[in-house]
């Protein structure tokens, strides 16, 4: 049986995602338990080859099910070498993406089939699926509102274009939450970031206390 | 509908796949048939890439799953840009190993299961699988005989101790003779060159005449 806890954080650009991460990250560690924040490829030389062959920008060829299978190989690697030993020992892993991000960009935004990247993707996760994932829901022009606010980045005509398509992943990821309903959680992101901390702690605290992890 | 034929050839080290190759592409040719060879990753870029990631002797940490799903990337990419557009181009296609070579190595003897191999090269091969696929069976002791006296290389520890190992890939091999049974054929490799072209050509003649390909 595997311990530990695996959470995954899910959203669109602008939702909140590191902010939330870091707040039930910091809490978590409060509480006493032991915290491991990461994002594929994470550090992992084998993954991080992996994904330099994907956003290699000469690859300009790449086929759409090649991207697939690459995207499944990284994770899966990321998943073997840090994720699966940190819940060995008895960590909380709060990972930034996970399956549903293939699942909503790749197979449903880019027309691959959310059953078809699901079935590369169960291979790749071979069972060690997350306990509990937060989706950060926002309206794809709030968040693009948002990095510009906080100056990450300025918006481009790009940006502008690419809204239909992050309307597309929004459309996946509602259709995500019924499919996984006993996994995904969806929080409204245009809420606070102080609410939206609540409200993903209020889902994660009957886990951390249903005694898989031991604090 | 696709045009061209989609020949693969399977078999252990020393069962005489090149061998083959080269004695039914000539006699196509010589019908009149354009014929094109090739192997994976077969000098497409994105694909020989992939192959490199899998090949790096540094990469000692990598899992059997990552393995599995980079080689239906690469896979993937090679069918794409070079065997679809030539099956299109009304060729004839002779692709020394495929998607049996995964399943019987990495599905059956590796233990990953046939199966679940079988689900990710299913998504890289999207339909596009061989016509007719040519399994030259053979004793693996008898393949490592002719490799040592045809001056190939020499037999080291590490081969013998692998025969085991071979024996496995060969029970695969049977295995999907049964479950591709529309599709597989069974060469017994331990017959004459001459012999061995022979029985590949009664197969792939009728496919030939079939019009799939027109002369």
């Amino acid at each position: 049986m595997r311990g530990g806890l695996f959470i995954t954080i899910e959203g669109g650009e602008g939702s909140g995602k590191t902010t939330l991460i870091h707040a039930i990250a910091l809490r978590a560690q409060q509480q006493g338990y032991e915290v491991m924040i990461t994002r594929e490829p994470g550090g992992i030389p084998i993954a991080e080859a992996i994904r330099a062959v994907i956003l290699n920008k000469e690859n300009t060829a790449m086929d759409a099910r090649t991207e697939a299978l690459l995207y499944a190989a990284a994770r899966r690697q990321h998943l073997a070498e840090k994720v699966m030993p940190a819940l060995k020992s008895n960590k909380i892993v709060i990972c930034d993406r996970f399956v549903d991000s293939s699942l909503a960009y790749q197979g449903f935004a880019r027309g691959l089939g959310l059953e078809a990247v699901w079935e590369i993707n169960r291979f790749a996760t071979e069972g060690c699926m997350p306990d509990l994932t937060l989706y950060l829901d926002l309206d794809p022009e709030i968040g693009l509102e948002r990095i510009e606010r906080n100056g990450e980045r300025e918006i481009n005509r790009l940006d502008l274009e690419n809204l239909a398509f992050h309307h597309l992943v929004r459309e996946g990821y509602k259709l995500l939450e019924v499919r996984f309903a006993e996994r995904i959680v969806t929080i409204d992101a245009a809420a606070s970031p102080e609410h939206i901390a609540e409200q993903a702690w209020k889902h994660l605290e009957p886990k951390l206390l249903s005694g898989k992890v031991e604090e």
